[in-house]
């Protein structure tokens, strides 16, 4: 399997998005160019994108929406459906608990563990919390690649080690730590905060710069 | 109030959760070089992002920490505490509003909106959930300055135009969705897909890469 760059990884899913919308308005063909149109990438670029699915087109005609749905669906690995683990049972774990978005992108979380014992031994969407005292030996026993870890900042790194120690091979931090693990291991980080930090520091630079000059 | 580079308000929050927890320890002064180590950015970066709060260290001794944080979270704006409204009451919009690590970093989410009429008139973590009908009389009277969209793909625009005409001036968007706004309007962007991914092909490129040749 041919490694695909990241930017081109990160811009399939939204042309997946476009692909679904065109389709249930009943299209079934589309070009790169429309593509290009509803999600403002290059043409050249989309073009270059959907080599790497291996899907061909026709010419003049353009692509058949559903070959073109599959074969990124697989270039994404989103029609096998892969197990994860989830630690950390706070707000955010239990969103992406109740999240069936993921099982749609082939992601299946099939027990959450948390460090707090009063969370464990329920279930949440039908997935069963527990301990982290049986994390590790599940982990082993269950062949799990994949580790989603929504703890508070100051146990991520620890949780990782833990997750690299029993056989997974990829982590989605959502917590603001960078962790320090073996370059072999696949990190994706969704940072919440840095993203809110942006934020609310525009907000306050345009009120603050706008607001006191009505006011003199 | 200046403009601070936007890679710099990005590692912010970094180096609070990194101060934060020296906290907890007793420590009270820190220097750049310590925050360095602990956050992976370089030394002079450090230095320079720590310039823009307005804090001055002692030669040797560094910065007392609680006065790094008051001025980091003033930076950030999360003293303030702004409210904002969120459209679209699904997994994610659910997660969001139960998110308790929002209003510590200055966002409250006062009333949720839905356009699926069963979910209308009910409250969930204390915020009122409404119809959208409701939504552009709310906006425009309570003066709400920041919208959160959690919606599906396909009613991302229509929500933030709604939005923009009845006053947000700041969108945090988590759909795939690149929405087409005035160039004054703030929009951040978490794109949970593009992460997902990232992670999903990677680990299928290592998992058949590997995994076959063990079977050879």
């Amino acid at each position: 399997m041919d490694s695909i760059p990241i930017l081109t990884l990160k811009r399939l899913p939204k042309y997946l998005e476009t692909l679904y919308q065109l389709k249930k308005t009943g299209i079934r063909t589309v070009t790169a160019t429309k593509i290009a149109v509803f999600t403002d990438v290059h043409m050249t670029q989309v073009r270059k994108d959907l080599a790497y699915t291996g899907v061909v087109g026709t010419p003049k005609v353009g692509h058949r929406i559903d070959d073109l749905i599959n074969a990124i669906e697989q270039c994404l690995n989103w029609n096998d459906v892969s197990s994860c683990f989830l630690v950390g049972v706070g707000h955010l774990g239990k969103a992406l608990m109740g999240y069936s978005e993921l099982s749609r992108k082939g992601l299946r979380i099939i027990a959450a563990f948390d460090a707090k014992p009063e969370a464990t031994g329920s279930y949440l969407h039908g997935i069963p919390i527990y301990g982290m005292d049986k994390f590790t030996n599940l982990l082993s026993r269950l062949h799990v690649h994949i580790g989603i870890i929504t703890t508070p900042a100051e146990a991520a790194q620890e949780v990782a080690n833990l997750m690299v120690e029993n056989g997974v091979i990829a982590i989605w931090n959502f917590t603001p730590v960078k962790l320090e693990l073996p370059t072999e291991i696949i990190v994706e980080n969704i940072d919440m905060s840095a993203s809110l930090a942006v934020l609310s520091r525009r907000v306050a630079e345009k009120l603050y710069n706008t607001a006191p000059r009505d006011l003199i």
